[in-house]
């Protein structure tokens, strides 16, 4: 971990006022011990996190024990969960004297915080944090926004070259297949999530998972895809055609490019996430079709391909310098189709820095 | 979803005394409605399902609802589940006059039992139901049978495939990137996991992501993959060497392949995992070497790779017919290496059938 990282981190449990934080969340794990154990599922942790003020425990299951021990970095001690982490963890609040354990309530199974409650001592207090370590991973260290910079590179390189690739008749998932090796051949470790290739009519869903549908000529294709290095998330969408574009989409498609091209530099620090996607959306709004923008302006990006800060009319982010934020507007007619457009940008000290440079259509 | 699998899904609130259960857990949401969109996070699921007695809910966030209406199968009713699903979820609550819900605690965080808890009159009972849906997934109907059995065919063969093409001097990462080729030749969606190449001393991690080192002449190189084939999982293990294996390495197969030989057909209904577990153990104990077996024997295999039922010695299942199972015996030598060899199967009326028929060593 770079000591940028651990000297923030260390300062947690002090700013809510306890003597330890248990991290349930799997990317925040990640972050701190930087052992790469992903989680099976919710109910199937990859491992357990402690964050003391001094250094952070790596509580492991036997399978994952040895591989983290390789891994976890200088500030972390790795230790055998045995037969139920939440013994292991109240054994190492005992061993410590801790009075107060902060845990992470939007990560914490409620079957998880009954067995810890049981297994501590009367006297010690559980406390919700909320995400507070995900705010922390919000703003990136220098380390990390190479890291982005890096996957995201290599997430042009393999857009470009997929989309020269691409054509009328193959079917989307041939395309995302195309994109699955570029992004190898670009030096990605694997995709950030899975491909979406939208085509027609499923270009009106912002999820989709490509399917046998056949790429029409004059059809609006959504791209959304990622590279993944070292663990940091690339993230990118474009919206493709081949042939001439239908009229619907050519309106389409300038609708959305205004919103996109609205809201791209207009990022700064102090702006709030709600402002941010306020700019997008009061362009749809005087285009009337607003209601067509389903989803959010963006979401930060690192670790996680969906992380804090969000832009988006409920968020409760203010930008800062350092964080890095998707921006992705879109607009999807049922039956019709869709268009997204999607960079990705650094807030700087003044303003914003887009590290994304794979090309675009402009209409 | 096939009829089997709604006729025991609906006896469910009624078997635990509620009006309808909360589920959270992504394969059981899949597994219900057959929508496949996944949870990105267990703080970011892709969808909240909603089982009633003659019905079932599934609520979707915006980006992913038209994909949701698309798959959903007949017995599902699609809700945009709208700034947020606990308030939609407290909403069908009142609607339908239910008094009491259900809930998977195993896979609910506190912060959503919390806000549900907000959002539910004071008469409405939450009550904890643990896996009972995942104890359902654990008994396979016809259909599932099938899907695993192409899943694990599609493993078999790039198995195969990718053992003739491996070789001393390639890097696991290499390696593990011809698995993912071969698995794709072989039709599968993709990986189950991620796969696992460990070499050498690596081979003493019983989980570890392939890395740069490179595969020498007669070390241990364990290879873990599974196919995905419609969301159902392969599962396979094989250990090789190339040239001349090492006397450590003859010892350490030899003695795996005897607790394998003595596991593998030695499942029937009615035992249980306890004791199907110590079948493998007990002869890993006879040798010497049980403290070197660091997991359980096996584990269910369906829409997620690690399922119901166990085979460990802290299992509480027992084996019924239509049970998938893996059989995995290993040892793990720290700075040594290590072997496992693992097959899936069938639990039958009278005993198992094996569903791997991927090729292995014998010594």
């Amino acid at each position: 971990m770079a000591s940028a990282r651990s000297t923030r981190a260390f300062a947690l449990p002090a700013e809510v006022g306890v003597d330890a934080i248990l991290i349930t969340n799997g990317t925040n794990r990640r972050y701190l011990t930087d052992f790469t154990g992903d989680d099976h599922a919710i109910d199937e942790p990859g491992g357990i996190a402690v964050l003391g003020t001094e250094g952070i425990w790596l509580f492991a299951p036997s399978t994952n024990l040895p591989w983290a021990q390789a891994e976890a970095n200088a500030d972390t001690t790795v230790v055998d969960w045995g037969t139920d982490w939440t013994l292991a963890v109240s054994n190492l609040v005992n061993e410590q004297g801790w009075r107060s354990l902060g845990f992470e309530d939007s990560t914490t199974t409620v079957a998880a915080y009954n067995k810890l409650t049981g297994h501590l001592s009367e006297d010690v207090t559980l406390m919700a944090v909320g995400n507070i370590v995900d705010t922390l991973r919000a703003c990136k260290t220098s380390d990390e926004i190479e890291l982005l910079k890096t996957a995201l590179h290599m997430t042009d390189v393999a857009f470009e070259a997929a989309a020269a690739r691409a054509k009328a008749g193959m079917t989307e998932k041939e395309l995302a297949d195309i994109v699955a090796e570029e992004l190898k051949n670009a030096g990605s470790e694997g995709e950030s999530f899975p491909t979406i290739v939208a085509s027609g009519p499923n270009a009106a869903k912002p999820h989709h998972a490509p399917g046998d549908r056949v790429l029409q000529e004059g059809e609006p294709v959504i791209i959304d895809m990622g590279a993944l290095h070292k663990g940091y998330a690339g993230d990118l969408t474009r919206t493709i055609w081949f042939g001439e574009p239908s009229p619907e989409l050519v309106t389409m498609y300038r609708n959305v490019q205004a919103a996109f091209n609205a809201a791209i530099g207009a990022g700064k620090p102090g702006m709030t996430g709600v402002e941010f996607d306020a700019i997008a959306r009061d362009v749809f709004r005087e285009q009337g079709t607003d209601q067509y923008f389903v989803h959010s302006l963006g979401h930060g990006l690192g670790l996680r391909v969906h992380e804090a800060p969000s832009a988006s009319p409920r968020s409760r982010d203010t930008l800062t310098a350092g964080m890095v934020v998707t921006v992705e507007p879109g607009l999807y007619v049922p039956g019709e189709g869709g268009v997204r457009i999607e960079d990705v940008v650094l807030i700087t000290e003044d303003g914003v820095m887009n590290l994304t440079n794979a090309p675009k259509n402009v209409l």
